[in-house]
């Protein structure tokens, strides 16, 4: 198996407005492609796009916009993780040997067709993901004692990191109190403790070992990957646990050798706060009984470790592209680049990001 | 990087009717799972989707209905290649020791979105691909002096093969004379020079070397692939002939140590007559010059070597699905499974798959 690694980055700003995605696309294509040196445009060997769009032949689409000729192209969705599944897909291509330098660009509109399951009718009228979202606070407050305070403070943490963040949604700050008394959706949840739809782009480019050490003086390597679907059904799944999570973590954490204590920084898919909390749990960094208590310390020192970048909640959730947006986080914590959010001496990065209410998930570590 | 092989193979009748893709994803699953043994559903460690359709998370809901629980799974898309590029990812994700077993399945409704590129705004009112397929057919006669009725002989050999073929869309033969008197659509377009956009799923599980030993007592394997994308848009393209099927052509040949001379047996894509012309020119059979008197010898001699399960004309083109599709019947062929069409002593084939004009070509090598 090839070493693979990323070597470019670029992304657009996150926002409410509804914007074209192929325009969006193409910016964030672009800084990516300016990001990097010593690489022409011929070198670019594949263009993958990750969207819950219906728009048609956006690889092709994309690569005619910059200019790009590849060998491969398409489109990948997977609803919320396309994005990490599409960064997994030119692994694999640049691993097999098929492609040196893969350019992977992920996209959405803020009303992009993604947010509902309509085919997953074991949720009748609940098709809405705040109807499994809220299921899952009950549960964790009721069986873990997670308080409405500590649910909170995921999204005031997130809230905190996104202000450092010039791509972020939000760059507002929001008060634990702010939160608890924001607009109630269902008996469980706020307004507050959701992610928001939105419009954004992000891209990354991979490359082999050869070609990463000419483009990049800091590639930054993808040392494990996990993935794990257990069902698309919502009512499939057990209220305690994000099973699939749990899995894609263990075979990342297996492949690259590595443990979750040695974890610097992590982004985790906070879909909504309850998520996080349940995310940190079977990436095996905290346990669900514990996890309210691990994200205050980790609010209450300031340490940002965990979605740096404002998550999920903080910096927008436009669905192709949340899960790049995610691995150039890590990748640019590993590499010192991220000014104010910066982690000091971060080595290893994990991002783990899922859809439809976790019944599928992909988790992916990063090292220096 | 390791050998990659088709095990499996599993195919739904393609219809006119409008089905419901979930419905037949599952039903070509289910024969392809069936048409192996030695191998559970645990083994399967992939489930990948490769449709038009705007529904959602196909890759996670097929693999519920057939009650896998698979490490990778998510849609691709690219118009008319979707299901070869699928089967190339599939390949990349064994090749590359992400996965050993893999299903791939294909599908497409009769009313599918991915007809019309609505992006490539430089069709103008031409955006229906009958638009691109008459300049080219009126270029091929004026260029290389092709006949009225070579191009008719094209479809009649096609639909003369889907006759024996129990999955077609078409079972009826058509002669030369019909097809020259079929209704007229553009000035150099009959409608039986036309590929019909159908209902229909096809699915193949590929493995690894050492579980395709195990799981077939003849697997075929993939020795070649080529892929390329030149534009998105019509009018970039030279009228004489498909860039990208010559490069793709030429790097599945070389990659697979094989020269076109050696090839026994090929599906190539005729969503027109005139495409089957001159893809037969860019892999190297014959010349544009040629083609069509290329064409009429197997007419003729009833050499079934091009197209033998009858090609786009006569099978059907259901998008997602005819890139897989094409890739069983080779398979098929190789092991001497055909029947009544089977080609006598065929150990190489060769699958080309196109998109969008040609701005896009997929090709593939295989050998038992």
């Amino acid at each position: 198996m090839n070493k693979v690694a990323i070597v470019g980055t670029g992304e657009t700003k996150f926002s409410k407005n509804d914007e074209d995605v192929e325009q969006l696309l193409l910016e964030s294509a672009n800084n990516c492609i300016n990001s990097i040196k010593n690489c022409e445009l011929r070198d670019i060997e594949g263009v993958l796009v990750s969207t819950n769009s219906n728009s048609n032949y956006m690889g092709a689409i994309l690569s005619e916009m910059t200019d790009i000729q590849p060998k491969i192209s398409h489109s990948i969705e997977h609803l919320c993780s396309s994005g990490t599944n599409a960064i997994i897909a030119a692994y694999s291509y640049i691993s097999s040997g098929l492609a040196d330098v893969i350019l992977v660009s992920g996209v959405d509109s803020a009303t992009n067709p993604g947010q509902v399951l309509k085919w997953d009718i074991s949720r009748g009228d609940l098709e809405h993901p705040i109807f499994w979202a809220t299921m899952l606070t009950k549960n964790h407050k009721r069986k873990f004692h997670t308080t409405e305070e500590e649910l909170a403070i995921v999204s005031a943490k997130n809230h905190k990191h996104a202000m450092d963040n010039p791509h972020a949604y939000s760059n507002e700050p929001k008060t634990i109190s702010e939160i608890m008394n924001s607009k109630q959706i269902t008996e469980d949840l706020r307004i507050l403790d959701c992610s928001r739809s939105c419009s954004g782009s992000s891209s990354i480019i991979l490359a082999s070992e050869e070609k990463a050490k000419k483009i990049s003086e800091c590639p930054i390597w993808i040392k494990g990957i996990g993935q794990k679907t257990t069902s698309a059904s919502f009512t499939k799944n057990n209220l305690d646990e994000i099973n699939s999570t749990r899995i894609a973590s263990e075979n990342a954490l297996k492949m690259g050798k590595i443990t979750s204590e040695q974890i610097d920084v992590a982004e985790v898919h906070d879909a909504f706060s309850v998520c996080e909390l349940m995310a940190l749990s079977e990436i095996g960094l905290t346990t669900n009984e514990n996890s309210g208590e691990f994200v205050r310390n980790l609010f209450n020192t300031e340490n940002r470790m965990i979605n740096p970048r404002g998550g999920l909640i903080g910096a927008g959730h436009p669905l192709g592209a949340t899960g790049i947006s995610q691995t150039i986080e890590i990748a640019n914590q590993l590499q010192e680049k991220c000014d104010k959010r910066q982690i000091s001496n971060a080595k290893t990065g994990l991002i783990q990001n899922m859809s439809a209410a976790g019944t599928s998930s992909s988790v992916m570590v990063l090292q220096n």
